[in-house]
C-alpha cells in the first residue's frame, strides 16, 4: 500500500462524495472503482444470494476482485418492498447513483431517474447501457463482444488478410466505464459551481466504443475505404512491429530517421544506411520484404534482452511482449508498485492493480479490500437509520444478507 | 450539429475553463478534445512550420481532424525567446496545462511544472508521457505499439494458438488520454472546493494501459497462468463468437440459459434443447465441436440480416461485424448522429465523431472545426495583450505563424 509515488498527506479529491452503485460485471464496477480510488464512498448494492454476476465468473474471486476494491458491499433484495425502501434511503443521501440494470429494471425497483430525483434532487444519476433509450436496439442485452463487433473494433483487429478478431481487452466495457466516471466528474464539478442542481447521464456502450475509432475512422473519412487489418505491421513505417529473437519476440517502432539510424547501429549494420533500397522511409516501406530478409536473421541470432538493451542504448523504441503473468516482473512495473495485494482478515488476500496516475497534492487510495457479498450491509444500513432489531428482522425475512 | 439528443439550453460544464495544450498525435489531443467538447477553451500550441506531427500523417487532414475539433490552433516557435514569452502569457492565464513533450523538452521551453506554477500557482499541470519520471524507461520514446506490447494487451489479442497481435484501436494512446481528462476533472473539482490551490498530474501511458488488464489480470491472479489468446471464442460460453452466414459474419453471445433457448428457437431447431449433449453450458462447452457441426450449416444457409432479425426477436445478443465504413450506416449510429460534418469556410469540411454521452441538463458541443495550423494565432495572442504591430513583427521574425 505504500508505493513510492503516493503523496504525503494528500487529499482525496472525492472524499466528500457518496456513490450508490447498482452495476455489475465490468463496465460499471470499473467506473465506480475509479471513483472509490479518488476517495468517494461507494456503496455497492448487490442481489441477496447471488451478488454481482462476476462473483461467479472464474477464477473466483480474482475476476471480481480486480474491479471491486474500495466499495462497501450491501446485499439487498430489491424485489421486496422493504428492500426497495432500504435502497431509497441510500440514494436519498447519495451524491451519485450509477446503474447498469436492464431496460425497465430500475423503474421496477423504484430507482428510475424520476423516482430518485424526487427523493434527492441533487443526485447525479448515471445509466450505463448497451444502446440507451430510443435506440432500435434498446432492449438488446449488451455484451462486450457484441459491442466490439458492432463498433468496428473487431474489424480493425486481426492478421493481414485474416478474419476480424476481438481485442483481448474488454474494450466495450472499459471504454463505457471511463466515459461514465469522466461524465460524473464533469457533473460534480458543474454542481459544485452551482451550474446545475442534479444531473441525468446516459452512457451507451455502443456509442462510446464507436468514438474510440478516432484516427481509424479518419482513414475511412479520408480514403473512403475501411481501415484494414494489419497484424502487427504498420502501413507506412518500417521497421515496425513484432520481430523474433532467439528466445522470444519483441516490438520495435523505428518511426523516424533518427530511430532508423539507431536501429542500424544497434544491429551493427551501418552498411544498411548506405543501401539505396532503404534510404528513405518510402524506400523501406516499398522494399520491406528485402529489408526483413536482412534484419530477421540478425535479430534471431541473439536473445531479446540483448536486443532491447542495444536498441534502448541507441534510443530506439523497443520492448518485450509481456503477457499477463510476466508484466508484473518488469522493473518499471515493480518500481511503481502497480500490482498490490490487499489484505483480508477472513480469507485469501486480493490482488489488485493500483491507479496509474500520480498527483502531487491530491491522492488516490487502496483502502477497502474487495468485500464478501453483504460484508457491509449492517454497517451501512445502520448509518442510514436502521436499528439492530430492524436489521435482524430484515435478515430473517431474506430482504438483506 | 443538431443531433436529436442535444439538450436545449444546456450549460457546458467547463465553459469557464481554459486549457493550454502542448500535446500531439493521439493521446493528448484525445484528452483535450474531450475537455473542449465539455466546453473548455482549448488553446493548442503547435510548432511553427510543422504543427502537430499528426498533421502530416495520411490521410491528411482526416487523421488530425478526428482528435482536434474545439481547439484554437496557435503556432509558436518555442525555441525562440519571444515564442517562449508568448507561451508564458498563455499559461499564466490558463486553468489547465497539458503537455506530452519528450523528457526535458518542457523545461527547455521554460514550461516545466516549477516554471509554470511560479507564473500561475492555480494551474492544473498534466504531463502525459510513456513512462513518467524515475522509470528505467524514462527517456524511451513511447509509441502506442510499444505500450501495447509491454502492457500485455498484445499478448491477449490473437487467434487461438497464434501470435500476439495489436488491438486495432490505439489503446495505449486512448487509455492514457482518458486518464488524463478524468484526472484533470478530478483536480478541477478539488480546486473548486478549495482542497488544493493547483496540481501536478503525471499520466504514464505504460502504467495506464496495465490497469486496463483488469479481469484479464484476474485470470493470472487466480490461476497463475497467462490469459490465453482466444481468437473470437470464449473459454466458458457456447455458442459465442463469430459465425459465418451466407453473405458475411455476425457475432452471437448466447451466454445464459434464456439466450440458449432463444438461439434454438431462432434457428428453428427446438430439438437441440432436448439433445443431452447440449443440455447445460458445461455440456455445450465440452461438446463445442459437435454443436458447431450442427449450427454452422444452418447459419450459413441464410444471410446475416435474416439471422440478426431472428436472434433479436428471440432476445439473443447478436449483431453484425461492422468495419470503419459500414458502422456509419447502422440505424442506431445514424439516429444518434455520431458521425458529424463540421463546416469549414476555406477548405473541405471535417468528418468527426460526436461525444457518446447524453446529459439531461449539461451539454457538450461541436463548435470549432479542426483548424489550420496557426488559424487562431492572432486572435488568441491579441486577447493576451499583443498588439497588431507586435504580432506583425513576430510573424516576420518567424516566431509565430
Amino acid at each position: 500500500m505504500d508505493s513510492e509515488r503516493r503523496s504525503e498527506n494528500g487529499v482525496l479529491p472525492l472524499s466528500d462524495v457518496t456513490v450508490v452503485d447498482l452495476t455489475q460485471v465490468v463496465a460499471g464496477p470499473f467506473a465506480t472503482m475509479g471513483l472509490g480510488d479518488l476517495g468517494a464512498e461507494v456503496i455497492k448494492i448487490e442481489a441477496v444470494g447471488r451478488g454481482d454476476r462476476s462473483r461467479s465468473i472464474q477464477p473466483k474471486p480474482a475476476y471480481f476482485d480486480t474491479v471491486n476494491r474500495n466499495k462497501y458491499s450491501v446485499a439487498i433484495d430489491l424485489k421486496s418492498d422493504a428492500g426497495r425502501e432500504a435502497a431509497r434511503r441510500l440514494v436519498a443521501d447519495a451524491d451519485v447513483f450509477i446503474e447498469s440494470t436492464k431496460p425497465g429494471r430500475a423503474a421496477a425497483f423504484g430507482l428510475d431517474y424520476d423516482a430518485v430525483a424526487e427523493l434527492n434532487p441533487g443526485i447525479i444519476y448515471c445509466s450505463i447501457s448497451g444502446f440507451g433509450r430510443n435506440s432500435p436496439y434498446e432492449d438488446l442485452p449488451a455484451w462486450d463482444m457484441l459491442i466490439q463487433g458492432m463498433s468496428g473494433i473487431m474489424s480493425i483487429t486481426g492478421e493481414e488478410g485474416g478474419e476480424p478478431l476481438w481485442s483481448g481487452l474488454p474494450s466495450g466495457d472499459l471504454i463505457a466505464g471511463s466515459y461514465a466516471s469522466q461524465s460524473v466528474l464533469a457533473a460534480l464539478y458543474a454542481r459544485e459551481r452551482g451550474d446545475i442542481d442534479g444531473e441525468w447521464i446516459e452512457v451507451p456502450m455502443f456509442d462510446a466504443a464507436v468514438t474510440w475509432l478516432t484516427a481509424r475512422a479518419g482513414y475511412t473519412f479520408g480514403y473512403g475505404e475501411p481501415f484494414p487489418r494489419l497484424g502487427t505491421h504498420h502501413p507506412s513505417i518500417v521497421p515496425f512491429g513484432k520481430y523474433d529473437c532467439s528466445d522470444s519476440s519483441i516490438v520495435i517502432a523505428a518511426g523516424t530517421p533518427d530511430f532508423w539510424r539507431g536501429f542500424c547501429r544497434a544491429l551493427d549494420r551501418p552498411d544498411l544506411l548506405e543501401d539505396g533500397r532503404f534510404a528513405t522511409m518510402d524506400d523501406r516501406v516499398r522494399n520491406r520484404g528485402e529489408l526483413d530478409d536482412v534484419i530477421e536473421p540478425v535479430l534471431k541470432s541473439r536473445p531479446s534482452d540483448y536486443w532491447i538493451d542495444r536498441l534502448h542504448e541507441e534510443g530506439v523504441p523497443a520492448g518485450p511482449i509481456y503477457d499477463t503473468r510476466t508484466v508484473w516482473e518488469d522493473e518499471h512495473v515493480k518500481r511503481r508498485g502497480l500490482h498490490q495485494v490487499m489484505e483480508r482478515e477472513d480469507r485469501e488476500d486480493a490482488d489488485v492493480i493500483d491507479q496509474p496516475v500520480h498527483f502531487a497534492e491530491l491522492d488516490t487510495r487502496l483502502e477497502i479490500a474487495p468485500q464478501r457479498l453483504g460484508e457491509s450491509t449492517d454497517a451501512v444500513l445502520r448509518r442510514h437509520g436502521y436499528s439492530a432489531d430492524e436489521l435482524a428482522r430484515l435478515r430473517e425475512a431474506g430482504v438483506i444478507e
